[in-house]
């Protein structure tokens, strides 16, 4: 596979003006804050892939019809649409208009650095050096800006730079595939514009879901001897501001450009006209100068905490901080907003956010930023009225969380992958759960904690039942896998539910019956374990099921090629379920179940989920298979850098992203946290020299740096208790501790995937980098 | 219940214009010969229903969207459309055109009589007599005509008919239901038109299916001293003939209307012309007279085989030989053609046939009029292409048929209840042997029936696996109950494709390795019992499902007010499944086990599909719960002509219809078919007091004749050899048998219906009607 980016730590640098896989370009180099994300299309708006702005819970309602309708079925999706992308300067030199198609363009390079938050972009054409940086502020979470410089080098010419704000853009045709994005034409509705003198306003609002939207723009110019000459034209979709200067050998046009965004279901017009005026008008009066130091302070103080640091991979070192930056740019949020899969990094899965937040994105976050999970669970809580009336309308108790949501509203048009994922609630519950005895706070518990464990928790009593055996049972539902679909007693299902159940009975807030209910089936869950394969069952009977015919000349994903009806029959797995179970309620196995299992589940599992690498890195790492774990964290990190181009172009896989960091601290690293204790197992892959990273635990840094041989930690908080391989350890500031890690302990043959889909070997891509390749 | 038709033992009566239940009415006055059905609309148009002229196997595509598409899914529905309708005759008296709702219309009469094979309607208005005669020929497949007599009364009066063959027809709103047709509007594309002297030729097609239509109209008229004028006007979409005429007091003006249509995805415009054309001139030039002469000679024939008597249960006694006729409509074919779901009465279903066809509809077929049968397995025989590329677009083997079709392509948008009930290709299998067996006929065993036992058998022998008990395992399938969906070994499923595998096994074309393997995979066939609860289960582990909730105030059909999430990880049947596996699979079951698990799921099913209370009443015969088998019988018969009004209005049941002949046939006349031995076990519930059918066996006819103590058999063939309560018996020509039928064994305490779910008690209803009422 080859890398087309160098590879450095700190950036993603290209050379050359991008020609082709646009769309995937876009996605790498994309700007957010959580709250806007813009896609990484060049200024001038051509050659592009799939332009994008997008405005995190900014949806319209897609209607959903069926073949076969039924009840309970969705009648609408929620769907993400484009905002006004503010991101087009077209330049003009003389009469040419540039194209970075045509020739003359040299020197053409963009760098997406992680320290600044800022892409910028470099090149000479026509006789001038332009220069663009944008930013999406961190701190500053309705504003985007960019600067644009012209600088003329040996003669004087004219220049002329448009730049637009445009609205309901023409969106290119979509790839042929069920996994795609619907996009909507034409969403937004012109309410009202309005020309300034180097600017203006656009209002809009969408049809059905009835959100309004105020875009404000403006420009500051600056340069030439002579003072620019500055006009705006508004209409209902677009405000152009055109800039023309002469500019003399060495001198500089510097365009800078400020976009804030005021988008809400709720507020008027008026409103968010002034506030889209007011954080507009703030940003361009501080200046981009001032964006650009918060955005480096931001960061510093994120890196800070969440940085990773391993010596032996360069490739993944830079992988894995592109990933940690991507997930900041999808999560950093400071009001409650979903963490849509696709970040807002394109518009994928409809924009939709799904398990993947409090599955694999949170865990990341609630160590390393937690404010960021805060908020993604207070949107969760903010959705319960929406998830309670779901649970009434399936006949269930509590609140059923959606599948798919933007805005809180089930948005999924295939029931037995979405409706029967109850999961859902147990992976919220977790996450919860997770978050509070991290961070110890304890507002967040009483204010939303509370609510959403004990709502989740009703569900599972609802669904459950006893049966026969005496043991409980939860039927129809479908696990993490999801090419078996409406099963009985899912093991991750049981498991997370029973967690669930037994974090809703601890909440002071829980009635006491209900809690002692809630508590005897917790108890009493069933846990499918087949005594004749030695394995516990992905859900009850799996093991009995037919195989998949893995000699066949398969191609992959499997569903892309072959009926539902023949994968929910077999033993093929699409992603890591049992093997999650063990990661996420590893408490409730022992380990020589944990390596039975991982064998059996590894040579059955296609990896045709992005979601399944991490996990798989992490009880490889657990079970000592550490070259195994190294090639699965290399898949997770690498997915959108070196993956396929056509999926990463709808957005990158940010539970992906940040399943790297999880295989790192939570597989080398060892990191666990079952019932609130911190326990670590460090030990590294044979060309790791040396990891180190950090966690916040109840407001204070723990580092762990760990070598071949031992592990040491520090903290700069009172103290910390926590296990190293098993022994409790304290840590206290000022007085870090070394420990040595215990040799590894044979682990047996290597758990073998399916012939043809090991993970590519990081040993063998390193090799061939050789000492001059890879390493920048 | 009330019962809005007089009891009449051959023909059913309406008193009175049709204002309300229209489309119900439609349905059950609708005339059809298995080729041309026409809805029983008014000859005037309005009021009406949802009118509706169907050809057997003319239907369009339509375009079937998912929101979550994925392999497999089929891209269209073939979807019945309306043909061009011959019904309307306007009636103008003087300035007043025909209205029933307006006043002055007396003795408004409708009969549809089962012998005649006619539709008459009789009234007076504005000082004329009219009656008007439908006729569907059944020896006549192309055509159907109409005689419309108006007389005048006390006054000379001047008269106008406007007689349209109208195409494109507007469609009224569809109700709101998952289960209603589709409706295209629209659907045919003019080609042509022409005008003749008395009628004329419209030419069409369908836009997608490629389906070319040419309808042909003439008709005859006489009547009045002076001779009435006559003219036509055509159009795209419609061919209108006016007459008008002056009568004298007590002349009669009579017009005949000849439609006949001629339909192909083959054949050019000229051929299918000339077709029409031919067929409508052969018919009109026979005369009116000669077309009923036939249809009476038709029926007499049908009815001296199909005919079934019972004493003591008028409304049944009517209902049955309603049903008859109406099942005889739908499948009298003289060329291969589906039998859909609703016969030609309706668009339900969007016209498809399922396994009704099979599994309902051709046994009654078989043994009443068996060339029907053989049709509609030659249709199936001539899908068989579409059904092998199905198997291998699904990746199996074999031939897998379609769950719902018209010309062979799956066209269900919903996979778990169709794709994956695969048990259809069983039942067209059963369907074959039970032919073959009945008829002897080696024709069609050699064109047709081998191909289709071995390639549905293929399909088996890839899906079966052999599992670690050594068993041979179905899973990922759905049985006839569609409360629960995608399970592991279905009963039914499994013991039917048994008989279908050792079918093929046994057929002289059999490829013998082939044979041996379905022999063997037959022989370690996998029946899924519990040996906790004492019965046979559903599916592996049905009876370890959570109970429903039958105390809960529940609304019926489950399926419009329960998700599918509910329904299916519940022990709630919507229809008889292992029921109807201990019907069709009687020899795999003891008699005790019978009864165990008819008790069983009794208590679970509730009756949400037509198709279930006639396998009910067969069981509970066998069991010798003979009045409970005598309530669903009555459920069976009169489920359109007393039900659900607004079910019934897209169509009739026809295989609920076909199925009362079962329940009185296979029920109360113990006709049992395995292995192709016949076998009788009659016996009577208390209110019958003598039951006769016959059948045709091997070409003769096996008449029977149960009164309560013993049973008469006496046949027109050589001879046949039977048993009789287990006792062999050999009945010759001449040679009548009468037998004695041993004394009922106790059944034990009546097994029960959930709660507030037990059939209408005949027993009740004929008390009620007592002795004047009911019978007529």
């Amino acid at each position: 596979m080859s890398h087309p980016y160098p590879v450095e730590p700190w950036c993603l640098r290209e050379h050359g003006a991008p020609t082709e896989s646009l769309r995937q370009v876009e996605s790498l180099f994309a700007l957010a804050n959580g709250h806007i994300g813009i896609r990484g299309t060049l200024d001038e708006g051509d050659p592009r892939g799939m332009p994008g702005t997008y405005l995190n819970s900014l949806y319209e309602l897609r209607e959903l019809t069926y073949p076969e309708d039924a009840y309970g079925f969705p009648e609408a999706s929620e769907t993400v649409v484009n905002a006004p992308d503010a991101t087009f300067v077209r330049l003009t030199v003389g009469d040419a208009a540039l194209d970075v198609r045509t020739a003359g363009v040299h020197g053409h390079e963009r760098v997406l650095d992680l320290r600044e938050g800022t892409l910028t972009r470099s090149f000479e054409w026509a006789g001038v050096a332009v220069r663009s940086t944008r930013v999406v502020p961190f701190t500053r979470p309705a504003v985007a800006a960019l600067r644009y410089e012209v600088r003329a080098l040996d003669a004087a010419v004219t220049v002329r730079l448009d730049s637009d704000l445009l609205a309901n853009e023409e969106q290119p045709e979509q790839r042929d595939d069920p996994r795609a994005a619907t996009v909507l034409q034409r969403p937004l509705v012109p309410q009202r514009h309005l020309g300034e003198a180097a600017g203006g306003v656009l209002e809009h609002r969408t049809e059905r879901s009835g959100i309004r939207l105020v875009s404000a723009v403006d420009h500051t110019v600056d340069g030439g001897a002579t003072p620019p000459a500055v006009s705006t034209e508004a209409g209902p979709d677009r405000i152009r501001t055109t800039v023309t200067a002469t500019l003399g050998p060495g001198e500089t046009l510097t365009l800078v450009k400020v976009v804030a965004y005021s988008w809400s279901d709720a507020h008027d017009p008026g409103r968010l006209e002034h506030d889209a005026r007011h954080d507009r008008d703030t940003a361009l009066a501080d200046g981009f100068d001032a964006l650009l130091r918060d955005q480096r302070l931001h960061l510093d103080d994120f890196w800070r905490h969440a940085d990773v640091e391993l010596d032996g991979d360069p490739p993944v070192q830079q992988a894995v901080r592109f990933g940690l930056f991507h997930v900041l740019q999808a999560g950093d949020q400071s009001v409650p907003h979903p963490v849509p899969a696709k970040g807002l990094t394109g518009n994928g899965y409809d924009g939709h956010a799904l398990w993947d937040t409090e599955a694999f994105v949170l865990p990341m976050l609630t160590y390393t930023h937690p404010d960021c999970a805060q908020y993604a669970l207070r949107w969760r809580h903010g959705m319960l009225a929406r998830a309670r009336e779901r649970a009434t309308e399936l006949r269930l108790a509590g609140a059923a969380f959606p599948w798919r949501t933007i805005g809180g509203h089930e948005s999924s048009g295939y029931w037995p992958a979405s409706t029967a994922a109850l999961h859902v609630n147990a992976d919220i519950a977790d996450a919860v759960l997770r978050y509070a005895a991290a961070t110890g706070d304890d507002a967040f518990v009483r204010e939303c904690g509370e609510d959403l464990l004990i709502e989740t928790a009703r569900l599972w009593a609802r669904v459950a039942h006893r049966g026969d055996d005496g043991a409980w049972h939860i039927d129809g539902v479908t696990g993490p896998d999801e090419y078996t679909a409406v099963v009985r007693d899912n093991l991750f299902t049981n498991l997370m539910a029973q967690r669930n159940l037994r974090g809703a009975a601890a909440c002071a807030s829980a009635d006491p019956a209900e809690a002692a209910r809630w508590r005897e089936i917790a108890d009493g869950m069933h846990v499918p374990y087949s005594a004749a394969k030695g394995v516990h069952e992905q859900h009850a009977g799996f093991t009995t099921l037919q195989e998949w015919d893995f000699d066949a000349d398969d191609e992959y994903p499997l569903l892309l090629h072959h009926p539902y009806f023949e994968l929910y029959r077999r033993q093929v797995v699409k992603q890591a379920d049992v093997v999650l179970a063990m990661h996420l309620r590893g408490d409730a196995f022992s380990a020589a179940e944990k390596a039975a299992n991982f064998a059996y589940y590894e040579a059955r599992t296609v990896r045709d989920s992005s979601l399944s690498s991490p996990t798989q890195a992490i009880l490889a790492a657990e079970l000592g298979h550490l070259e195994l774990a190294h090639d699965y964290l290399g898949e997770a990190a690498l997915r959108d850098l070196q993956g396929d181009g056509e999926k990463s172009g709808d957005g990158l896989h940010i539970a992906s992203l940040a399943g790297a960091w999880s295989a790192l601290v939570m597989g080398f690293g060892g990191l666990r946290d079952h019932d609130g204790r911190l326990t670590f197992a460090p030990r590294l892959p044979s060309h790791l020299g040396r990891l180190r990273f950090a966690i916040r635990w109840r407001g204070a840094r723990l580092r762990v740096t760990v070598t071949p041989r031992e592990a040491a930690y520090e903290t700069d908080g009172d103290r910390i208790d926590l296990h190293h391989h098993g022994e409790a350890v304290t840590v206290a500031a000022g007085a870090p501790v070394t420990l040595a890690i215990p040799p590894l302990p044979d682990p047996g043959p290597v758990p073998q995937a399916p012939p043809g889909l090991a993970p590519a070997s990081r040993r063998a891509e390193l090799a061939e980098a050789g000492d001059g390749g890879a390493a920048a």
